[in-house]
């Protein structure tokens, strides 16, 4: 009876698995480079712990079960709330800023699509306990230097990056109530999916009313800090302070050599109500795929789990998206070897000298492999080539007493004697 | 509102995490050094891959849930069944003999205690297509490889050995008939949980008869290979083989080595059914904790979920209880540091100097935090030592025009002027 995998799931055969280990290696490395240590949570987490976040909705787009207790039970859709949660849990003890970062298996019942899983990993980095801008171009430097590890370019990608305080606050300043904003976002946060002229139909159906449609298009059409400026000119001194705020975050973005892989863009405001400030998006440059990083500042985080309040900004990257577009722009490890190292043996039965040369290699950290069946050296040289060795060492009727063994070259097919001590160094 | 972690998971806070790292990374490299390659599956997978194996009884044991569609999905309470059906997808296309490993978070609703997790990682090694006793050898020899590598010594743990078909063929010469061997079985997988004594009256339970206790006792008082022998002596030509093939397995293990890590133990049997020939776990010396490694050869693998038949064999290693084994001799990684490098600043507004140093530095790949917030020196090197920074990269007012810094190593106190380019080579 043939079972089949789960749909919106992945089974990671040996180069599947390679890319991952490869991503994962780049991702890790990017957040160690900024100073940044590695935390993990449960994939088990208390359905409450979304709930009480997102409101019970978010059940329907989880994968959740009762136990025998009658808890219930969810299986993460995000690392952000575990990472409240063990803050929270310990916020006196831990010295400030905190630099985590954390690489989960999350899961989403959503319908399974191009770049969208059901079972998928997330790359998250959180700068917590710091609310001024330089945090913000910290975290958005990591995951440019993530991308450049890659062997990604600013003619791949782009960070689009926009204010939601700042937005919010043009927004009251045409005379749209507090009240009414988080609508107007939720709308605008449809703008790649939908045609312009959709976008402002949906508008229409918010509260904001017909008189304030022009003033969001006049915004919306900002295309540039320069524009922003221009617009933002002898209006309230609110909006000064987060034009300043912004100009300062496009300054350190700049100071960390990476304005080049940044736009402003006034439209991204990321659907998720906690973020309170600087909000970015990575996207190919083609906008083939969706959003490939989400990040931005949420100073609730805390609070919200009833922890004390610390500012706290951060960013979320899945491997579904970022591996479609490495393997467009066919980026990715090498082939896969399983070894660098296959012992051939010349002789029958001389299995205790063969696993002499295979402990020594091993010993000196190479990936060794060797016939366990004894076939014939032709047969040998096959599995050598199957395993992708590099080098065959060839144990000869000879080893008993010279201790060398005859090493092959399998890219130059040169052969040539070696001591056994000098082997695998 | 404060919300508690689920029963039996874990929170990998900083220190947590570089244990499980250092065990992973222990765990790879001896993977790859025998040339096997990594594999992953889903955490969700068909919850009849686990009922068709082993009854539907192991949902009692599972997490498991039924979608909208109303299949029931498990959370994976072990590896082996997503590789079957992983081998099974692909088997015409695999080269043999298959040698994969994995390390895979599981799950198993099962009562919380020392050693046991309801949420925990498994080490998994699979040898797929060779019958013969090297291959189990090869695996067991990974296994030492990493025990040896985390700095475990043979006077820490032991390597228990046995063979199910051995065992059988004993029980059968006794009288015992085929049908009853797998409930003899399941009895003597209880001989570390229960005393001696209840262990006989746990076999007179089963329908083997009070006729053959005696015998069993007799056979279960075997001490060594050489007990063994003069017992077998002049039986069944059916336990002549056996015999052989299991002295054959302890050569094997001798001439990699790791004879003193090994001892036969007859008791061994493993309580899954689906184990076939040779089987083995790991303990700790004293016998302090659970089995740290069980493995064995299980040749029905692939037919059990429709494939073509293949031998196979491996073992699987929890991070429990290894983890507590671990602690108990104070072996693991030295103490966590976030950063190698620290960059202070001895200026006010010096920004993008600062930013310069520490581009150069991530650039060289060295771990480099600063203090985003801009305090005085004395908070600065605060914070490197917070940090666990090696060296503390001072920029004074020089640095504009001398391009160098003053570099503090925080072990030895000295300070030296180092030019930027020179710094973190």
């Amino acid at each position: 009876m043939k079972i089949q995998s789960v749909r919106g799931t992945r089974d990671f055969y040996p180069d599947d698995m390679a890319l991952r280990n490869w991503l994962f290696a780049r991702w890790r490395a990017a957040s160690r480079r900024a100073g940044f240590v590695e935390v993990d949570g449960p994939v088990l987490e208390p359905l409450d712990l979304y709930t009480e976040k997102s409101g019970p909705e978010i059940a329907e787009q989880l994968y959740w079960l009762e136990d025998k207790g009658g808890r219930r039970l969810a299986l993460r859709p995000e690392f952000t709330p575990t990472l409240a949660r063990m803050i929270a849990a310990r916020q006196a003890a831990l010295p400030t800023p905190i630099r985590w970062f954390n690489i989960s298996r999350c899961f989403r019942y959503e319908r399974a699509q191009k770049g969208r899983l059901r079972e998928f990993y997330q790359w998250n980095v959180d700068l917590i306990g710091l609310d001024e801008f330089y945090a913000d171009a910290e975290c958005i430097s990591v995951a440019v230097d993530a991308m450049q590890d890659m062997g990604l370019t600013p003619d791949d990608v782009e960070v689009r990056i926009s204010d939601r305080r700042l937005l919010s606050e043009l927004m009251q300043d045409l005379g749209i109530t507090a009240e009414s904003v988080p609508a107007v976002f939720r709308v605008l946060d449809k703008r790649d999916k939908v045609p312009r002229e959709t976008l402002f139909e949906m508008l229409l159906g918010t509260d904001i009313g017909t008189a304030h449609i022009e003033g969001v298009k006049k915004i919306l059409a900002l295309q540039s800090l320069e524009d922003l400026q221009t617009y933002a000119q002898s209006r309230a001194p609110e909006i000064d302070t987060r034009v300043q705020f912004v100009q300062g975050l496009f300054t350190s973005l700049h100071d960390y050599g990476i304005a080049d892989w940044c736009r402003f863009d006034i439209g991204i405001v990321r659907g998720l109500a906690y973020y309170t400030g600087p909000v970015w998006e990575v996207y190919d440059r083609k906008s083939e795929f969706r959003a490939i990083f989400g990040g931005g500042r949420y100073d609730r985080l805390l609070a919200d789990v009833g922890g004390r309040p610390m500012p706290a900004c951060g960013f979320a990257c899945g491997d579904a998206v970022l591996g479609l577009l490495l393997k467009e722009r066919g980026l990715g490890p090498a082939a896969q070897k399983a070894a660098q190292y296959f012992v051939a043996s010349a002789e029958k039965d001389n299995w205790s000298e063969v696993l002499l040369v295979v402990r020594h290699l091993r010993r000196c950290n190479q990936a060794t492999q060797f016939d366990l069946t004894g076939g014939s050296l032709k047969r040998q040289m096959k599995k050598a080539a199957d395993a992708g060795a590099r080098f065959v060492a060839i144990v000869t009727g000879e080893f008993a007493n010279s201790r060398r063994v005859t090493l092959r070259d399998m890219d130059s097919g040169e052969q040539r004697d070696v001591a056994l001590e000098k082997l695998g160094a």
